[in-house]
Parts: C-alpha cells; structure tokens; sequence
C-alpha cells in the first residue's frame, strides 16, 4: 500500500490514528520503532531543533527539507506541518507539488496569516479570512497528483478566541473545499471544547486533535469519541532537551562522562539506527563482486 | 575576542578546553548553556541524526550546512568534525575556504582515506599515506584567511592498530606541516594510550582526546596530564535517543502523554531556546514604530 | 577596503554605480570581468533561472543561498534583490543577519505586499503601509553589524500607481526610518518619471534606477542628474536565453554543433571562468609536498 | 510512459537519442523546447556555473539538488551526469537511491577515480579498477526500485591513454555487471575513435558518445554507425558565456542598454519561460473561489 493511502485510511479506520511528531530522521525512526502509525513533520520541532521561532522564520524550502529528511527515513506515512500555507495560492500550490514530489503522505495547513505565530504563544493569531483558506484547500486538492495525498484543514478559530460556532461553520466550509480531514486545535486544560467541537460537526471528515495542553486524553477516549487521529506533536523533543540537559550538565559537573554511561543509548544502539551493518554488508558483497569482475573473463 | 582566538587560546590554555558534541543548534546552545568552552560539530551525531551511517555518505555541503547551523547559534566558537577532508587537495581547499566563510572557530581533519568509517566500527580503518594527509595540512593552513583560525590534524594511528611509534611520527611531521592542535584518537577501554602519547609527543601543540571509550578520565586529570582539549562527541546525543525511546514509548503504552509530563522539558523552555520573547519584543517595537512612521509629518 | 564599504563608497560617490544583474556566480564573475562597480543578486533572474516566477514563491533561504554563491564569486559588493522582506519584521531581521553574514554588502526591499509579483506584470502590485514598511527599514538597520551594510528602500508607488506625491513622501518616511539609499521603480517607456522624482526629492540619499523599460537613458545623463546608482537588471539572463535558444535550435537542425563552434565560448574559456589552472597548479603544489613529508626526517 | 522507460527506450530506439546539457531549470526548458529526446545534467555545466571546477569540489548534494531541478522542470527525461559516484560503493548507492527519488530517469557514471577532473583538462585521469568499478555498477543496479531507471556506464579509457583493447574488455565487464548503457568518451578531433570502439564492441547495449571534440559528427551518421545517444554536453552554457560577454561589454560601452534590447529575448518571454500566466490564471481562480467560499450558505 502507498503511503498516501495507508495515511488515508489510518485517518478513516475504526482506531484512531496515533501520529508522533519528529524533527530529523533519527527521531521519526524512533517513532516507526515504537509503532506509531505516522509520523508528524512538526513545525515547533523543526524550529526548535534549529533554535528559531515557529513563527515562518523557517522558509518553505527548509521545512520542505527537514520533512523530506523524514520521509526518507521511515516507512509509515508523514503528515507534514505546513503552516498557513506559506503565503498565497501560488505558494500553496507550490508547496503540494514539492512535498507531494519529496514523499509526504499529506500536508497540514492552518488558517492563520502568514506569518504565523505558535498557537501557543500569547502573540498575533488572526486568522485568514475564511473564504481565502477555503480556496487555497481547493488550490492544493487541485495540485496534486496522488488522489490519496491527504490535505488536513487545521481550524484555529478556538486558539483565535472566534469561538465554536466559527470552528463550525469553518469545518463546513472547509469540507465543501476538499479538505480530507480536519484538524481542531484548541489550548484548553481540558478536552471539552474539542469534545464538543466532535460533538457538533455533523461532516464526513476525520477529526483529528493535538492534546498538548489536555495531556490526560487517551487514544481509547478519542477513539471512542470518534476522533480519527491524535498528534503528539513534541514531547519527543521536548524529551530530548531534558535529557541532553542533565547529561550535559553531569558531565560539567564530574568532568567525565563516567556517571552518564549507564542512562544514554549504548554506541552500538546508534550504529544500529545508522543501519551501519547494512553498509558493511554492501562493502562486504562489493569486495566479493570486486574480485569476480576483476578475474580475467574465460 | 574573535571566536577563532577564543578556541586557539583555549586550546593552549592552563586548562584543558571541554569541548561538547552537537547535532544541531539546539543541541549547542545546550552545551553553551551548560558552560563547556566550545562545541564539536559532530561527525557522528549530524550523520546519525539523519540516520546515516558516519561513513562519509552525507557529503560536504551537507556536513557545512549542519556546522554552520550550529555556529550561527551559540556565542562559543564550534571546532567542525570534516573527517578525512572530503577528498583531495582541491577538496581540502574548497572545505577550509568554506568553513571559513560560515563562521567557524576551527575544523579537524583525519588521516584515513576517503570515504572514511567511523573510527570505532569494525571496518575498513586504513591510515593516509603520511606524506599526502601532512601536505594537506599545509594546503588547509595557506587556504585560511584569519591566522587564527584552527586546523586539527587528527592522528588514526592507534585506530589503525599502526602503533605508537607511527602516531608519534605523524605528530612531528603534521607539526612541521603546519597543524594548529593534534588530536590523537583510541579506542582503548583505559586512557593508557593516549596517556602514553601525551608523555612522548615532544613537539608544542595543544594534544586534544575523545574519551568515548575511557570515559573514566576526568578533565582534571587530562590537564594535569598536559592536554589541551577533550571533546565529548557523542553524549548529548545518545542521552536524547535514549529519553526519546523511553518517552515514546510510555506514549505508546499508555495512549497519552500524562504520566511523561514531569519528566520532559515544559513548552516554555523550548520557546525560551526558541527565543520567542525576543521575536515578541521586536513585533512590540515594530508596532510602535509602524504608528510613528505612519503619522503626518508635521 | 570591505566590500560593503566599497557599495556605499559606490553609492554615494561622484560617478554612478553601475550594478549588474545576475542570476548565479558565472554570470557574477561576467559582470565584475566587464568592469561593473557591483552585482545585483536579482530576483528575477534567480527565479527565472529555476523556471518559477517571481513572486516569493521561491523562498527566503534559497534566494540567500543563490546570492550567496554570487557573493563568493567575486570580488565586488553584491546588492541582494530581497523583494518585500519576505514577510513580517521577525523576517526581516532574520533576514539581514542572514545576508550579512553570507557576504553581502547589502540588500534591497521594496514596499510592497507578501508575496510579491513582479513589477512589470500586470498583476496585483499593491503597496505595503508606509509605517509598516518604513519601521522594517528600522528594523533591518538595527539588526545589522557592520554598520557599513548597505539598506535599500524600493519604492514602488509609481509602478502601483499611486502618484509622484505618494511616492516622495514614501522617500522621506524611508529617509527618516534609517534607509541608506533609495530606489525608485518605474515601468514607462521613458525616463521621465524617475527624473521628476529625483529633482524633486530633497533628502540626502543616493536614488537608484533601474531602466527595464527606458533602456535609452545612459548612465553619464543619469550622473548628471544626480543618480547614485543604475541597475541593469535583467539583461544578462535574456542574452543567455536568446543565445541558448539559437544555439539549440542550430544543433537541432544540423544534426551536430559544428555550425555553433565559432559563435560560442572555447572549453578553455570556461575552464579559465572555473579557474581550473588554481587547482591543477595547488594540485602539483600538494605532490611536490606530499613528496617532502614522506622523506624520512634527518 | 515514465521517463525511465521513456529513456530506456529512446536509448534503444532506431533513431539516435538526442541528448541536450543543461545546468539549471530554464537551459534544461529550452533544451525541451527545441526537441532534445533528453536533458543530461550536465557536471561540467553545473560547476561551471558555480564557477568551480569541474574536479568533485561540488559535493553530491550540490549535484543532486541542480538535477532535481532540472527534472523538476521538464517533462522529458533527465540523465545525471554522477562523475565516478562520489565516493565508494555506499556512496554510490546512496546517489542511486537519492537521484531516483529525485525524479531522474538515469545516471551515468564513469569508470575514474575520485575525486575526478574533467576529461578534457590535461591533469590526473587515472582509471578506477575494472573490478572494483564493475561492482558498482551492480551495486547502483540493485538499489534502484524502478527496473526501468538507467544506469550509465561511461568508459574513460581512451581519455587515459589506456588504448582501445581495454575499453573494449571494460565494456564487456561492465554489461557483465548489469550497465544498462555504455558511454564511450574520448577527446580527439575526429570521430574514428568511437566509430572503432563501436565496430568491436560486440555486446548488446546502446553506446552512447559525447562529440565535444569532433562536432563535425552528425546525428544521422551516429544512427547509421549504430550508436544509441548522443550528448551535447556544454554547448548552451558555452552560447550563455559569449553571449552574456557579448552583451555585458556592450552595456558597460554605451553606459546604456538600448543597443542591446534587439538581440536579446524580450521580459515577456522571461515570464513565458517562468510560466507567469499560469500563476495569474491560478490567483483569479483563486479570487473567485474565494468569494463563493465567503459567501454565505444557503
């Protein structure tokens, strides 16, 4: 199965789709491994990983690479964040031939203005006029070429303060514009504005959440709630900063790595995730090969 | 002082310079932040970050991009991992010219031939002639255009199991070539060796180890002893693998983040590496300065 | 002297600065061996170059990396096209700290929308809010180091449409806001527009044309009247195309390219705009080297 | 058909594949345009238009990212110019796996020693071993996904001085190794060379020549001498060069461009060749959407 389609229907199935966020190759290899069923091209990964705000400072070409690095790497779907679209249609467009040519699965966008600030920062959140993100849904369905190429509309009307009955009538429109799932971001503690929103949306779309501030959601509620798909859009990276930290900080503090050995990954474990022995096995065939092409022909 | 001038005297300093390994901005403001004198762009975690084997797979423009992404980020100068310099004399040129030019501090270079494997897989590990790699040196050091800026010669002798007696003899001829530091590498579970290297080597230039496999050594000792630097080239990354696979996969059991919440870094943290308030401080002055601009001139 | 300095020196001298186009670091190298005072990394030619249009939708970092390669290659300032900023003030000031750091000697913004479309298409070419466009210039002063970069306010009034008044008063805002020249844009067949702007602009920055549409005028009239500087800005890549597409169609039809060898450059031209004799000549430096370090020390 | 099999095919055809070099997106677009059967990514091409030699100084990522534009760009098949692989044989498997992801039809890659220097410079040309080189030609066999992706096996005896017995015995091992296509180079002025090496070869592959130095060669006659392509490897750039001199020098002259606007193409065939009215046409549909999405529903 394609990856557009496993992603498709990850997102359609009777289990919700359990999607983690990743900011390089290593650390969406650990999300293959721990049998997530696809990977998040997160932009708040990207940009932190890069120590840059996620607020489009980033241009295209550079998450367009860090998610290409990605899909390159494991064999489950990406979903790639793709911001507010990166500007007008023609970047719209733009951007679905180029992920969709780079091996994405689908594409994210947010109806926010470009330049868009993190949903989580207190800054500028307008959002993009309804009837303009609506059509560039329509503008990037209309780019691709793999019908399975899933486009995400990621509504921010709750993050925005536009309240629930903009959420809806923009989830409408959205899927009158082609969208093939929906996104509902929220920054509630708790999950009862998204619940609601499921709640009330009457359309044919997967749902998908992000419970970063509503971290005591499970999958089984989503689930049962009849959401399609759920977003651990950091914590692999925020667990990467936590831990390079303290060992950072161990390793100042005794002058040597000694007490540090027993809680990092063994050198070995990284040969592994290099696929080292497959590039030793191909040098090793390659020595064999070498010697039967240079034997003189009888 | 210039970031070049801050890495040669930390080198030639009565303390030995602790140099941290990165993988990428984030990871160096981390060790900028835990107080090391300078940052290793890794060879091994910039491939390994992009789950490639450390086996010169990755080429040179992309090895440059990853150790000027880091040197942009941090105020501490960043010693660049080139491994055996990317090819020929043209090659070695080109990468100085380079490397330069994108705000590095330093580069090492190591004597085995091209493409390389990192130094502690068992495989194909065979030395340069010496006379080639020390010419090298000598194109690097006439190729730089500020007198401080620092070229490593990394001697691979010990790794190639040529012995002692050829590493001290690369010692004197990178010397007379033109090497700022050496760095003299082994893959010995005790500091022995190296020890043994530092109580040889007769010439004047900072002798820099890698305690991957000795981590037992302290710093205090290694100055005591009358190094100059010690790089910890790989920690930071094995720890962020480690918590990484760790986190995930209480994610994956639990099907939510919650019981991973106290252990990880908290969103604040990653928008204050981000530096989210500086982004939030310069909107502020901008709208200010957007209604003055705007006024009537009187 | 720095190249910035030398852009400014340029500017503000007796003589117009000549500034020619290009679009990658041969066409440069063309521009400085025909005795241009600088280059202009332009936006035109660069996305022309890709077959995409100009119009943002190539992004910041590949626009930087274009000019970038244009600044390595040569000798003389380079101006860098960088349209409106590429989007709000966090853009900007990324921006500036990115050009100036690959080696520019400044860069140019004009005051229009996020995406742009090119001046001279018939195409939505609405015009940026005074204040908001005068407080980047602020902005993109403030953020630079060497206070010898050179920051160009484009002003687009007259090809929006909006008036010679809208377009001085445009001037005097920008002068106000820190800008270290003007350039004032026009799309009619003759020069009369840009020479109304400069008699009746009465501040103290040098004014650049760029004569697309009024080839007639030349720059010693352009001197005389007071002009700072002319950028030719497109015409490098449009003899490329016509020569490219006569040569073709002549090696098409011929069925050889017999018939082009005497109308196009020799193999050893290219080799000496390659500067390949460098290389062989560092290549048998390095031999002669290699031979010297190999020699056993008396 | 797919471009791998629509150059598979051109290659075994009865009439000779036409094979245009290009450096970038816009000379590949004309080399379409004027009916070229392929586009060959041209290594010298695309050094030369970085101005560096054409000696791997570029790095495979600099050479795969000009390819990928090339092939982004047209739809005939694009042919990559990999020089001897970039290294060793992971190397050459990673370019294999990242050139086929990137859209190309094809690879050639020639049996010389890395790093390589242009066959036409009087500078080190030694031949890779015939082993180890035949081995990586089934390696790049083996890991390409699509059976119809080409692999090119260009044969540098002749430029070596190793004399017509040994491309002869190379091209016989090397079809042995599974080369989908031979190139036979060789730099004297008449074509008897490749007219010999083409009479003895007695295998079963389409053999493929680079007329650079005997132009007087036609296409007609290759095809009837039984040659499968034919690649016109520098000769657009090389127009580009003269022309743009040509040009420059004349503006720089006159101080004026208006001596020059007749021989050179027009802005609007600029846009034509960034496909500007595409992108109109796109953002009026898009205002259109646009208001029927705004509107309320009934």
């Amino acid at each position: 199965m394609s990856k557009t389609r496993a992603l498709r229907e990850a997102l359609n199935g009777p289990a919700i789709a359990r999607i983690m966020g990743a900011h390089g190759a290593l650390s969406a290899k650990l999300g293959e491994e721990a049998g997530f069923e696809a990977i998040w091209a997160s932009g708040l990964e990207i940009s932190a990983a890069r120590a840059i705000p996620d607020a489009n400072i980033l241009s295209m070409a550079e998450c367009l690479e860090a998610a290409a690095e990605i899909a390159g790497a494991v064999g489950i779907p990406v979903l790639a964040d793709c911001d507010s679209g990166f500007g007008g249609v023609g970047n719209v467009v733009h951007m679905i031939r180029s992920y969709e040519a780079r091996g994405m699965a689908g594409v994210c966008i947010e109806d926010k203005m470009f330049p868009k600030m993190n949903s989580f920062v207190e800054g500028n959140q307008d959002l993009a006029p309804l009837g303009d993100f609506a059509a560039k849904i329509t503008a990037a369905k209309e780019a691709r070429t793999d019908p399975d190429f899933v486009v995400v509309a990621r509504i921010e009307a709750l993050i925005a303060g536009a309240g629930m009955e903009e959420a809806l009538r923009r989830a409408a429109v959205y899927e009158r514009a082609g969208a093939d799932a929906l996104l509902i971001h929220s920054k509630q503690s708790a999950p009862d504005e998204v619940f609601a929103f499921r709640e009330s949306y009457r359309g044919a779309l997967p749902v998908i959440v992000v419970p970063t501030t509503y971290p005591q959601v499970t999958a089984d509620e989503l689930t049962t709630r009849g959401f399609g798909g759920v977003i651990y859009a950091n914590q692999g990276l925020r667990a990467s900063i936590s831990a390079m930290r303290d060992v950072l900080a161990q390793i100042g503090g005794a002058g040597s790595t000694y007490g540090v050995e027993g809680s990092i990954a063994a050198l070995k474990d990284v040969f592994a995730l290099q696929r080292v022995d497959e590039l030793l096995a191909l040098q090793q065939r390659h020595d064999r090969l070498t010697a039967t092409y240079a034997a003189p022909l009888d």
